[in-house]
């Protein structure tokens, strides 16, 4: 398979499918559903040689368990089918409609992006949910999933599209890659690809972002923060923290760092650090840090993304240092303050630049599911588009649409005709 | 000046400057268009220095107009700022409230960029538009206007920036670049400039694109079509094709390729033709228009955006054709058809590809003016973020604000808690 032909072609029909009617889209949705329901044996059966290969390469439990794609899984899946179908058609709303003149009338209309790579962890679900987030929004998608999930990938996708189509998707809508190799082929489509949405470690997603022109939408750091301020509570503050960093720590919203305010810090890293030991959490502090409790020493420049059962620790005497130090080593992806004081957080709130700043707790919330977003092609800590988890609203752009009876500039230019600009919604 | 010394300042100050109520905001511009007013003599004097360096080099009368600052242009622009004071604050609006569960509250607020940086051509008055475009929507900037006015660019600047900080903006939230090395300096600022808005050539747009990592919002090519239906009226296709060529030719959204359907060719060339060359309008067309009219014959391929009084003219057979044609050869610009068919024009303005997709008439109303946005940034081919003319609404992005009692992913995970999504807006 060329995939720069296979593109181009989805990039001519993609106009297609972003005409197609929200009932045609949610037909096919739940085509996709009972399609999947009915062949779910099939899929088993397919998903049954991932694990064993998994098996046999000694692939660790934790992994294992995002390969596994089983009746739970499978529910859970066509559950959000199910929710995705009664969400509103993200497509085809006014979301201005303007009279710039009398019988001149512009109106903006939100429709698809068009054609969308995503690239993605191996996680069969993650290929469902992505591909009927894609069609709900009239999109066309290029999916390539991870490697350790081909055999269920390739079932999984070839039922979605033929279903898509059946239903009245247009064909070439969608289209799977499998090779490794065809990623490259992808990142050199910035003539015809819109977007493309890599998910994965720091180093494969910059290494995306660093070797294509087409945008692309996503993370890479996520390094976390929780500052616990002089006037926190610690009754919320250990629960939070165990939690940010125990409850996933392979996940991009995992805590990494802790700011500490000096004036609680002999009182509070104590309790801290007993709580965290007790769910097997290595510290790392500053000098400061160890004289209080026992924990490796860091540099003051020192803070990483760990993904792992370790945290850093850092005291800061403000609120605005806290802030400062995040600004400048944070990732822009989801920080936290603990806090009783309403006026400290709303500080804090304001002047962290990420797209999530929490008070009083996990950073672990950040997911388009626990927003109610339904479901998540993934989360972006860039500034532009979308921020934070994004779900259907970022998979859509808009159009102008400017409806005239023969008017030209050059009137309004020489004065003899006016523009008087009344809204209509 | 290091550039990246600066810009690393600016970031800084940047979420102070986010943070800033609109009361003052708009005091500092208040304040810059009350400066600029009581210097104008200073200004025009500067100004005169351009224009006689301009003289000297012997610039075309064309881009002379674009140089001069005059009462007239410094009117202008006095009354854009007015209208910016008085357009609704961009940023802290809440776009999203949701009640995730009890005492758990998410909000989804408005809030600036950050650091844009942006590079245009050689017009005062689009230094001082960009500049207070900023300042309303909180954003700090990197200004590099063309070196033709570089006098009348730094004394415009020093007014701006010395107003904005007297008035409350923070220090360091503008800067002016002014060699044109500095460019490729801002270039490798990507972890500290947020989004690049060129303008200018197709060439030097597409320089930018391709030589940094930092998202660019704007346009390269602007090839422009007007499809002629066969249910036209040519009484008003006729003066929008004048007026789409001719009104101002080096602009983006002047049309470069005429699509005419066969069925009326005949009869409606002729016309064209002849109303084209009273304007000085130069006719280039495939073998099958040069049959019916004179003009230069070019081939099936060979559609380019001339930014001069030439255009060319192809024959289709449909609508589908046309827009087969226009969604690959055309630049997602803004694209018209004449058409009196309300069935086709939808056709059309459905499956046009394009940000702006006009029925009868000009594609020179592409413009944020002429769509009421106040001003503009530029105009954006892209398919994320914003397209079409960026006013203010395309300076601003947004962040999730989470308020929680001590709340963990945890108890969600465990089925101890459940989310219960009730929207507060």
């Amino acid at each position: 398979m060329n995939i720069r032909d296979e593109v181009r072609k989805m990039k001519a029909v993609a106009p297609y499918a972003a005409a197609t009617d929200v009932s045609v889209r949610n037909a096919v949705l739940a085509k996709i559903g009972e399609t999947l329901k009915n062949n779910a044996e099939a899929i088993f059966a397919e998903n049954k040689k991932d694990l064993e290969a998994a098996d046999r390469n000694g692939t660790p439990s934790a992994i294992v368990k995002r390969l596994k794609f089983n009746e739970a899984k499978l529910g859970d899946v066509l559950k959000g089918i199910d929710q995705l179908i009664g969400l509103p058609d993200p497509i085809g709303r006014k979301t201005l409609s303007r009279e710039l003149d009398e019988g001149l009338t512009l109106n903006r209309i939100t429709c698809p992006i068009g054609v969308i790579g995503v690239i993605f962890e191996a996680r069969p679900d993650a290929l469902v949910q992505i591909s009927t987030l894609c069609i709900k929004s009239g999109n066309c998608a290029v999916l390539k999933g991870g490697k350790e999930t081909a055999n269920t990938n390739r079932i999984l996708f070839r039922l979605i599209y033929e279903s898509a189509v059946a239903a009245g998707y247009p064909e070439h809508s969608l289209l799977q890659a499998e090779l490794h190799n065809e990623i490259d082929e992808l990142l050199a489509c910035d003539d015809c690809v819109d977007l493309l949405i890599p998910r994965g470690s720091n180093a494969f997603v910059r290494y995306i972002m660093d070797n294509t022109k087409i945008p692309v939408m996503g993370h890479a750091d996520g390094i976390c923060h929780i500052y616990v301020d002089r006037d926190a509570d610690p009754e919320k503050a250990i629960p939070i923290i165990v939690d940010a960093k125990t409850q996933y720590t392979a996940a991009c919203n995992a805590v990494e760092t802790l700011l500490v305010n000096r004036e609680i810090a002999a009182s509070f890293l104590p309790k801290l650090a007993e709580a965290l030991r007790k769910e097997g959490v290595q510290i790392r502090g500053t000098a400061e840090v160890t004289s209080i409790i026992e924990a490796e020493t860091i540099e003051e420049s020192d803070f990483w993304e760990y993904l792992d059962l370790i945290v850093s620790v850092k005291l800061v005497d403000t609120v605005d240092e806290a802030i400062r130090h995040i600004n400048r080593f944070g990732s822009h992806h989801t920080d936290c303050i603990i806090t009783e004081n309403g006026e400290t957080a709303e500080r804090f709130m304001q002047l962290v630049d990420s797209a999530g700043v929490y008070q009083n707790c996990s950073t672990r919330f950040a997911d388009g599911f626990r927003y109610g977003f339904g479901a998540e092609v993934g989360i972006s800590t860039s500034k532009i588009h979308a921020r934070g988890p994004v779900g259907l609203e970022g998979l859509v752009t808009y159009k102008y649409k400017l409806y005239g009876h023969g008017q030209i500039v050059g009137d309004y230019a020489a004065g003899r005709s006016q523009f008087h600009f009344r809204d209509l919604l």
